[in-house]
């Protein structure tokens, strides 16, 4: 079966959850009405069915392929990006000022998604050249950015980052690559980088690489790292030195190439070094990475979204076709589709009701970027950019550990066939494993949501979200209705464990650091779980505003909503014990008996 | 790094928790000395990690390969089958009589884990043939035990197990495959059988596989099949009439090849249909076919628990190998190795604990099944027996469905490398997925412990394993320690919410299957949590009668028993809720609405 996006539940959340109509009246963001985020969707969801989607597969059997120092994408690809960015789909969220259509965040996240359902792989391309952008706008000059962006938006150009070194990893301190002013503004790059996604490859003339490096007077750690621009190829037609050694076999993503590129083997036609100019200040490249980081970090959690949302499709449509045994209650005398099993229909739950609160919660947390940045109120902006940014690791981390989950249970409904790779179910398990890890594991989003995220303001930013799901405990609570006092007090429960934690956080993550970084995964998934439970039960409530002609998806909302509440709220209880547990028993064996 | 074989962790679970000392002592198991074990398993450990270990990776990079109907196994592997035949592996639990060497099951079981951490894929060939040797020994006659189980505990011959058919999965009533009786005691065997793991190859002279089909006049339904003897090549020496079509292209276990079997396609050199032998009484042949797939479902939880040690000690050693980032606590100016990483430590503890648990319980129950079958009392056989079947569900739900989540830490823990197919790491988590599927799904595993094992007799034997835990927390609380006293505490929760469930599951489970059917699986994980749960906290008793010499040992299982309660067991409760909220949520969605 193909890809079919969800926009009757995207366009739910956009309208009842995150506030399409007012962002649409926000400066600059006239045009983005619910109308016209219907028809943006419409179309995004057609392409990506007929374009990408039939792609997916076809990169699993024919990764890129590396030769000579060139890489080969998946016979397709190169025509499909040209459709895409041709169709102005790189553009969606960029300012129209470089060439792009200037739409919210809550919009082109939907279109992120369906991009990525339809095919992760072939995903990264525009979600890297999305990096490099944001890295532009954020430090580049003027004349930077008049001179990438719009290259990048056409898809003339295409975009990396470029971190990791093989000794540096989740640790950048280590970063080693170092970048020599050559007097005349620019600089030579050498050293060895990995895991650069889509570091080489056809589907585009040229390449911009941001590259981290330290200069020669650079102090050590962290605060020594510069950020640079290196073009693969130089505006003169030049070959600048930077090469694809080698691209790695994966577990999955197989058709997005993974390469290894050195700088300054001196193979080019530039002499002995990549030649490249620095973005923004000197020494400051981790701090506008970060930024750009923050925006891939959000994407990813986008990718778990689309991966999952894919993974349930096929394993609804397997479920409601293959015949197999009688029903448990005795209700048919003949075989059913197994779809009717009650185990069954408890994984295409939670398949079902995982998916959908993290893209709710994702949608939210879009809204409230978008808030952030085009409010007039410059309070408003700081205080909707900051609850943006509590979001973007449990975004990040909560929908990605959920998406392997999602993924291992759409394998599971197909029974043996899942494990058959002809079948398909089996490449989004391999292809979600990747998410928890790169753009920053599920640890680093969890040291970024204890730190910066709740030890710093003592707890009062996720005590405000506390609050926040309170509100619509009370509002269940007040409808009388049997189902919502029921999800209220599930509610209330998980929601209390959270503030438990949170409080545990803010009080020892100074004075007992390991006591709370043994527990900030489990305080990640507590809390990733309660806001995406948070955004079911509201969706309960807002289908009560519905017409009456949406009453079938009215109804299956407010079941999904039900379901949440009932079997993946109550995994907080058990990840709260843990935190509170502490470090004692997690750092208690001794190194050397592992 | 090579595979080291847990001996250690093992021989404290045979004589501490499965009481080898009293199991050496039943008529039959004189031999079966904890000298005797400890010998046997030191031996085994060498072979397996001189011999097999290294054929695992090759097999997932070399799979087997077929050509114009016949097998090519792995390089090596056939060498390597004959020196495990020859070593006398294949007959370690088999009775003398057949020239096996009669060993307990508890012992057999400890080895049977070595062999399947060495290689699943390698592995899955013996365990064939000993389920092959269990249903030959339930209903075969005294000829047909003394013409097949000598060769099948050789190696001279292999075993396979017939059931699936396209349309007959998990729901065997809908076998199609036929048999006809030509009157001489013979039938001709006709039909299409698929997922038959090693069905065919090259590793010995032949194969003896146990079909399920069905005879001419035989009623629909279960009650209409029965079990067949078909070897590939006649005593005489003819080609029999069964053809291996295709193998499959899976996501793990890639070495050992899954045939499509084509019975009766009159290629051989016996005429058309495939000469077959009736195995037991006709139409019983499912009941022959559960009694030997009881002990394949355990054997399959002991894939789990192996798959889960080689991922644990791989991750282990990367986690110390791999330097990267200053720790949390300030303990150090320079980065450190992983391992020191609260978080990387609390995913290496969740690996180890589920690991050990899961070790813990199947070796107690493999010493149940040892005093069930050798126990001069009836009555204590029986009651064995019993205890035995219940865990049995458990030992295959629970620790499949763990192994995933540990293969699935084991690559977390080595962040992007993880992703990368040279380190390793992915072949486990791809190999482990299969295993909560095949000999029945957690689904099916799930059932028979709600149906047979739990409402059948009103939850009483259920109860008395609850009333077992509770004497642990007694033990616990009365030693007046701080850590068993909170480990008591952990305990006794997780032991009323899995008491709350089995209640819940006894009362309604024959008036209202949806209600209990759509909690059988968190019902299963809960109650698998529980009972291994038990056998960490006991652990950590028993570590008391320990000889000094052993306080690195010691040390370590109390504190990997406190982490499984800390840690672990708070899993429980968030199951209790999911099971008591019933089929409400889980079966409201309409069909049509996935």
């Amino acid at each position: 079966m193909s890809y079919i996006a969800p926009i009757r539940d995207m366009m739910f959340d956009l309208e009842h959850l995150a506030g399409l109509e007012s962002i649409s009246k926000l400066p600059g963001f006239e045009d983005a009405t619910p109308d016209t985020a219907a028809a943006v969707l419409e179309e995004c969801g057609k392409f990506n069915r007929d374009v990408i989607a039939p792609l997916n597969r076809e990169g699993d059997l024919h990764p890129s392929a590396w030769a000579d120092g060139k890489v080969t994408t998946t016979p397709g690809f190169k025509q499909a990006f040209r459709q895409f960015v041709d169709g102005g789909w790189q553009g969606l969220q960029h300012s129209a000022e470089f060439g792009g259509q200037g739409l919210p965040k809550s919009i082109s996240a939907a279109c992120t998604e369906m991009l990525n359902s339809a095919n992760l792989s072939f995903a990264l391309c525009p979600l890297l050249s999305d990096g490099a952008i944001e890295a532009l706008l954020t430090a580049g000059t003027d004349a930077q950015k008049q001179r990438y962006i719009p290259r990048l938006i056409s898809g003339e150009w295409t975009g990396t980052m470029n971190l990791t070194e093989p000794q540096a990893g989740s640790d950048l301190a280590l970063v080693r690559s170092r970048a020599e002013p050559q007097g005349d503004g620019t600089y030579r790059l050498f050293g060895q980088k990995i895991y650069i996604t889509y570091g080489e490859h056809d589907m585009a003339d040229n390449i911009v690489h941001l590259v981290l490096a330290r200069l020669p007077d650079a102090p050590a750690g962290v605060k020594g790292i510069s950020l640079f621009i290196v073009l693969k190829v130089l505006e003169d037609g030049r070959r600048n030195d930077v090469w694809c050694a080698s691209i790695e076999h994966k577990l999955g993503i197989k058709a997005s190439p993974t390469a290894v590129l050195i700088y300054g083997d001196g193979k080019g036609e530039v002499g002995t070094g990549a030649i490249g100019e620095l973005v923004g200040e000197a020494n400051r490249g981790l701090e506008y990475m970060f930024i750009m980081m923050n925006a891939a970090r959000y994407a990813v959690g986008l990718q778990g979204i689309a991966v999952a949302e894919r993974a349930y499709q096929k394993a609804a449509a397997y479920a409601k076709d293959r015949v197999q045994s009688r029903p448990v209650d005795g209700s048919a005398a003949q075989s059913v589709s197994i779809v009717h099993h009650p185990d069954v229909r408890r994984m295409l739950m939670t398949m079902r009701a995982l998916t959908e609160g993290c893209r709710a919660l994702a949608l939210v947390a879009a809204s409230l970027h978008d808030v952030g940045r085009a409010h007039p109120d410059a309070g408003q902006r700081a205080a909707h950019e900051a609850a943006y940014e509590f979001l973007v690791p449990l975004v990040k981390g909560y929908s990605t550990e959920m998406s392997i989950e999602v993924a291992s249970l759409g394998v599971q409904v197909h029974g043996g066939m899942g494990f058959i790779e002809e079948t398909g179910a089996a490449q989004y398990y391999r292809d979600a494993r990747i998410l928890t890890i790169y753009e920053g594991t599920t640890a680093i989003q969890a040291n970024d949501l204890v730190g910066r995220k709740t030890v710093r303001d003592g707890g009062a930013l996720a005590l405000h979200f506390a609050a926040r799901v309170s509100k619509v405990e009370e509002a269940l609570t007040a409808t009388g209705d049997a189902q919502a006092v029921a999800m209220a007090g599930q509610l209330r429960q998980a929601r209390e464990a959270y503030a438990q934690v949170v409080a545990f956080v803010a009080a020892h993550g100074k004075s007992d650091p390991n006591t709370v970084f043994a527990g900030s995964v489990p305080y990640l998934m507590l809390a990733g779980n309660l806001m995406a439970g948070w955004q079911m039960a509201q969706s309960w409530l807002a289908t009560r505003d519905l017409p009456a002609d949406e009453a079938a998806f009215a109804q299956a909302k407010r079941a999904t909503a039900a379901f949440y509440c009932a079997h993946i709220l109550p995994r907080c209880g058990g990840l709260r014990d843990a935190v509170l547990s502490g470090a004692d028993s997690v750092m208690a064996l001794p190194v050397e008996a592992f």
